[in-house]
This record gives structure tokens, C-alpha cells and sequence, in this order.
């Protein structure tokens, strides 16, 4: 394939991305597939001579689409949002173009410095103390990572090799092992100080472990992984107060900040803390900037070695959306949280599990575990919306998550009347059976 | 912005990229900036309302290519390959419409099954011994990470986990941290067996190697992330034999096969090693197949929980190029890297400096590691192409790694005439120098 086929080919493929963003409705939100659908429908082994577009193209809604669960449906409540935009999307076709590998500032300049700005904006939008930002000469910045995990991979590795070097350079007779086998890390059973749990969207108390971290010389992670993006919102900023006792901070703007998948935002207070404990310098990723000081080279702030041009769906969502573009996302999500909310409490068979603060009710049947897992199998299986459950404190919830970009108030009455109404089906069966017993 | 003006921008877009690769040549290699460029062409923080797709497209020229080095320039030689082709181009296009997140089998199947059979095509294309792919009903398998440096952390990782449970079944009386203080990594100073290193794409005997794990039950991990690609031409094949005796293989398509980056393809043969190390099952990950042991939920193979729909780049490049495009593909690269070993060594003042195997020529002026440093030097000043150096046994070495799709013989041959003036105007001055010292 050649420019001039790519450009034919190219338009064809962005009318059917706006096709298919534009019509997802109409698609069944979970799809009808078993396990192993898909290796009868293609070939044992890859073609030796080449196929045409068409032939692959029209395998999309043949193969693919059959087996794909529909993420930016409006009627998709399940995990937590992945973010999905047209300015991303135009981004990342230009990420893909440009297509550089930005491990260290010569490898592409661009790539590093507009992450470095893009980090510190971001950084802004959510009113992060100053340490944190990389500014003209701050000690602190930030980094994109591909997810949540990752960044907290990294700052506990972080934190491990500064706690053990400080350790070493107090007692030189103990070794590495000996160290660690003493080195503790305190989480709750949603790991690290959390701001918005995958569970139920919880909160934990920044301002009283802050001041025990900082006291105790305790390296302090934030993942803030799905509400870290409604800090952009003046009435929610007070979620993140607390912050500046930590030593990095992680959200990702992959959720909920509209910029496609991957760009989980990663900051911390002395960019030194990381670098010290990823530097690798073999001598073909050296170039004669690294010396002065002033240059970034991200490949010392994460685990790969090779890094895209992400930073380009940041710079061009916050353009194109402005911050109140953003605010406004947000605000319509939180919205429609509460209407569904709301519409729960009238119903006086559920009962809402958990305070609604962003995006996210939890909520379930009056009843047992088992009546909850019913009523959220006969929603999955009728698959006009989808849902998944979460644990808390030993019961069965069911997690309604406000997701899609174009999710509406009248989907909301609609996935609500559904689930009321599956509720009422279920019921019947239930206590006659249950009667029966 | 809505889907007609992403209509309206992605076709705009489409052009732009093609004609951005299709007039690369004309753009200098490497960039003219210095560090810090960037921050002062653009604004201070995000803007509050919405900017148009005009304002931030103008910035493209303006502000990011001018600090764009170009990967996929025929003038760039440096590091390695970064693959780039139009189907994959395409793929990532609809990759990032679906948009879905494919931590389990169930929050998208295609995702997860499409990938499945890929690395099983791809498995077959460097003909992997058998036990590494997953078929029907296979122990091992594939998945793509993102780097080959993710692929390590996880081989390690899952074999630390293998043998820790093994010693504690044993001994039960040792602490985690007892056996990790003994526990031993072995690897060369190029890191563990590597075929086709990064400084001269040298190889490791895995055939001596092979059986002294296999006898010393040591998890052997192979990375060819570079080479790997080359083993789909049978002529180079035999550089993997011994790969029999691995635990897990991994090579990167996103580097010499056309698939734009990210794309790092590991197998192992027992996925229940892998899944053993990172199993983690939350409620809300948890889908009703996943007890049948039918289906794949890839977040047990890595780092990250979420992952993008990256086996549509290798469906569209295997399909578009047929095995026999890309042998021809990598059969072209061999052959333009011998005609720059053949240039070099028609020339007595340089010496190669490690065999040409496949795409890379390391080579020097005969003479100190001072002259080289002052040709490699004049040569990255001119920027006419890039280049970077390496260290062999103490020696200042120039890489030259044939890296883009579309560099010819003609590329090649500029390449050198204009090596070998800059060493004629370098000799002159140095030996001047040098006669008056």
C-alpha cells in the first residue's frame, strides 16, 4: 500500500469510525459470542501472498465487531469509563504518522518537551502544589505512563531504592536482601492512598496519612486513577486536599478526561527520586544535551524503554475542549449519577451501597447476595445495558457507572425502567420459588 | 467536535500523515532546536474555551515538527528500526474508534481472541517450536506487551514467583525474603540471551545455553527484539535454533515488521506460569467463563490492567504484506546494510568492527576513539542523516542500522560518499592538529 492508496484508504477508514461512534447505539452493547469464537472464522496461518483492503476491511464487521463489547455505548455502565474523543482520535492518526520513539530528548525533542508543558497544564487544571510541576527549572514534573498500575509500579520501585540507598549509606554491612526483607509497604485492601476506588469510588483521608507519611519519612503514592479528572472542577478540588504531603500523584486522563487510551498522568516532587532509580545510559541513548542539566529524558521515569507521542491527544483535547468544554464532561457525568441515584431511592426494593460523589452509584436489591446476583445476571443476559458487580463488606453490588461521552438523561430512564422492571420479573420468580421452599 | 466535522478533519488528517511520510526526504533528518524550545511557543496553561481544529492543526508545522526527529526519514540510521506502514496506520485507526479496553476476555472477546491467534500466525512465521503456541488447546501462547523491556520484567517476575513457591514447598520455614536474597539472574552485560544486541546485534549460543538451564531448572527468556523479525526469512531462521529450550521468547514487530509501535510480541510455554505471578480478580473483572478455563484474560500476562486493541495492527500488516512482503521487506534492509559493509570495506581507512548479520554495520575510522568521536560528530552536525555510536570492547564505534521502509540504494550510497568526505575534511584538520601537537 502507498501514499495514494493510504490517503483513499485512510478516508474510508475515518467515515467508518464516525459511522460506527455515530450509530453505536443501534449495536447490542455486550456481545452474543462463546469463547473460541473467533479462530474457526479466520485462516490457520497468515497469508503468503498479500490480501487487499477490501478483503480485510470487510472482515471488521464480519469477525471483529460480533466479538467486541461496546465501550463508548451510551448504554455501556460498566468498570469505569475509558475515554474516547474525536480530537484524540485526529491525535493520535497524527501520533501514529509522526510515529517517533521519544526514550530521551534527542530521540525527538517534540515528544518530551510538549509532555513536560502538557503535565505542567494539566498539573494546573487540577491545582496541583507547585512542587510538583517541572516548570522552567522546578525539581518536580510530570510523565504520561500507560496506566495506573504502571505509575504505581514506579513509584514503588522508586521508593524502594531510596529507602534502601538511604538504609546503605546509614549500615554499609547490610546488604540489599537484608533490607527488603524488612522494607513494608501500607496499603488498604484498595491498595495505596486511594481517591476514588474502583470498587465504590471511595476516598481515603489524605489529611490525617499525609502528616504520618511525611513524619514517618514513608514515601507517599496518590492514585486518583478514575477521579483524579473531576479535580479539574473547582467544586471537587477539595477530594485532592492532602496532596501536597505526597510524593507522586497518578490519574488518568485515559478515564475520564476524554483522551483516548493510553495516558495515565503521573507527577512527582523530585524528578531526581525517580532517575535515580531507572537511569540506564549505554552509550547509543546518549547525546550532548544529557550533561547540561537541561534536558528530559523520559526513558529514566518508567519501566519501557520506547514511548509514543501521547502527549499530542493531551495537547489536542485540551484545545479543543477548553477547560470548561471539560468541566462541562464532568459535570454531565456527575449529573447523571445523581438522576440515577435518585431514581433508585425511589424505589424503595434497592438500597444505594455507597455516598455518590462522582460518577458511580453503587446500589442493589433489598435482599441477599444471591437475589443480587440474579437481577445482575438477567441484565447481562438480556444485554440491552451492561453492568459489572464490585464486593463491599461481604455484600453483592451491583455498579452503575456513567461511562459514554453521549450517555443522556433519557438513558439513564432507560437503563433504569430496564433494570426496575427486570427486578420486578425476578421477584415474582423468587418469592414463588423462595415460597416454594 | 462532532462526527460530520471529524469527517470533515480525519480526511484532512488522513493527508496531512501521507503527505508528511511520502515528502519525509525533504525534511532534515535531526532538528535544528535546543533544549527548552518548546516551552515558550506555547501558552502558559489550558485554555478556558474551546480553540478551533484550525488553530492547533497550524500549530503542527509551527511549533511540533520543527522538533520532530524523523524515524522514518531515509536519512535515518540511528538506533534501530521503528516500524511504520500504511495497514497499520489503518488498524490503529479503528483501534482507537472501538476504543475498547481488553482486560478480559469478556470486557471485549475479539480483543482478546483476535490476539491469541495472531501470536499463534506470528509463532508460525518464525516457526516457533510448538509448545509455545496456544491453538486450541495449547499450554503456552502469546500475547503483544508493549516493549521488550516489559516482556523481561514479566519473564523475571514470573520466574521469581516460579521458583520462590517451589523453595517454599520445600522449606517452609523460609521467608519470601530469605529465598529472594538468594536467588540469582544471569546475563551477559548485554542482558540475559539476547539474540541480535542492540550495540553490534551480536548472538547468544542459545544452543550451549539452552541445556545448562534446562539441567539447572533456570527459566531461560530469550529477547530478540530486533533480530526476531528476520527469522520469518528461512535463510535466517537457524539464529533461533535453541530457542527449544527457552521458558519464553519474545521479539518486536513494532521494530522490523511494519507494525507501528507498540507491538512487543512474548510467548511462553506454560501460561500458567505467567498467570500464576500476576492472577488478580477483583469482583468486577470476574465474568462467568472465566471458571471453564475456555478463555484468555490477558491481565494476567502484564503490568498494566488495561491494554488497547493492538492485534488489528498485526491482522492488517500480515494480511496487506503476505509473509512473502515482508521477507522481501527484511530481505531488502540485509541487502542494503551489505552494501554499506562492502562501501566501508572498499575504503582502508575504516575498519567493520562486528559481522554484519542482518540490518546493522558497526564500523569506525581506523584510528582513537577521539577521531571517531569527532567524525560521529561532524556527521550529526550536518544532519544529513543520523547516526548514533556504541562501545565495543572499549572501542568508539559508529552504528549504521538500515531503519526506514522506503530507504533505497541510492540512500545508501549518499549515505556514505558523504561519511566518507566529512572523514576526508576531518582527517586533513586532525592530522594538521595533530602534527603540531
Amino acid at each position: 500500500m502507498d501514499a495514494a492508496e493510504f490517503r483513499k484508504r485512510g478516508k474510508e477508514m475515518v467515515d467508518y469510525v464516525a459511522d460506527y461512534l455515530e450509530k453505536i447505539e443501534k449495536r447490542q452493547v455486550f456481545p452474543d459470542v462463546e469463547p473460541g469464537y473467533l479462530r474457526p472464522l479466520i485462516a490457520d496461518c497468515a497469508p503468503q501472498d498479500p490480501e487487499s483492503f477490501e478483503d480485510v476491511f470487510k472482515d471488521i464487521e464480519k469477525i471483529i465487531m460480533p466479538g467486541v463489547t461496546h465501550w463508548h455505548s451510551p448504554y455501556f455502565f460498566a468498570y469505569f469509563p475509558s475515554a474516547s474523543s474525536f480530537p484524540a482520535l485526529l491525535a493520535d492518526m497524527l501520533c501514529g504518522g509522526i510515529g517517533c520513539v521519544g526514550f530521551s530528548w534527542a530521540a525527538s525533542p517534540a515528544c518530551t518537551e510538549l509532555e513536560t508543558v502538557m503535565l505542567d497544564w494539566l498539573g494546573k487544571m487540577v491545582n496541583l502544589p507547585k512542587e510538583f510541576l517541572a516548570e522552567k527549572d522546578g525539581q518536580g514534573g510530570g510523565v504520561i505512563q500507560g496506566s495506573a498500575s504502571e505509575a504505581t509500579l514506579i513509584a514503588l520501585l522508586a521508593a524502594r531504592t531510596k529507602i534502601i540507598r538511604q538504609v546503605q549509606s546509614e549500615k554499609p554491612e547490610l546488604t540489599e536482601a537484608d533490607i527488603m526483607g524488612r522494607l513494608v509497604a501500607y496499603a488498604s485492601d484498595q491498595f495505596c492512598a486511594t481517591l476514588g476506588t474502583t470498587s465504590c469510588c471511595s476516598f481515603d483521608k489524605l489529611l490525617e496519612l499525609g502528616p504520618i507519611c511525611n513524619k514517618e519519612n514513608i514515601w507517599m503514592h496518590i492514585d486518583a486513577a478514575y477521579a483524579g479528572s473531576a479535580f479539574i472542577c473547582p467544586e471537587f478540588r477539595h477530594l485532592l486536599n492532602g496532596v501536597e504531603f505526597a510524593d507522586s500523584f497518578n490519574f488518568n486522563p485515559h478515564k475520564w478526561l476524554l483522551v483516548n487510551f493510553d495516558c495515565s498522568a503521573m507527577w512527582v516532587k523530585k524528578r531526581s527520586d525517580l532517575i535515580g532509580a531507572f537511569k540506564l545510559e549505554p552509550l547509543y541513548l546518549q547525546h550532548h544535551h544529557q550533561e547540561s542539566g537541561l534536558v528530559t529524558d523520559y526513558r529514566h521515569w518508567q519501566i519501557p524503554l520506547g514511548r509514543r507521542f501521547r502527549s499530542l491527544k493531551l495537547w489536542f483535547v485540551l484545545r479543543m475542549y477548553g477547560v470548561k468544554g471539560l468541566q462541562e464532561h464532568i459535570r454531565k457525568h456527575i449529573r447523571l449519577s445523581h438522576q440515577f441515584e435518585h431514581l433508585v431511592l425511589q424505589d424503595e426494593r434497592f438500597e444505594i451501597c455507597a455516598e455518590v460523589v462522582l460518577g458511580l452509584v453503587c446500589f442493589r436489591l433489598k435482599g441477599s447476595n444471591e437475589l443480587n446476583e440474579a437481577l445482575l445476571k438477567s441484565i447481562n443476559d438480556a444485554k440491552k445495558i451492561h453492568l459489572v458487580p464490585c464486593h463491599l463488606r461481604e455484600k453483592f453490588v451491583l455498579r452503575f457507572a456513567v461511562c459514554s461521552r453521549t450517555v443522556e438523561s433519557t438513558h439513564i430512564k432507560f437503563a433504569w425502567q430496564h433494570i426496575s422492571q427486570l427486578a420486578t420479573d425476578l421477584l415474582k420468580t423468587w418469592e414463588h420459588n423462595h415460597h416454594q421452599q
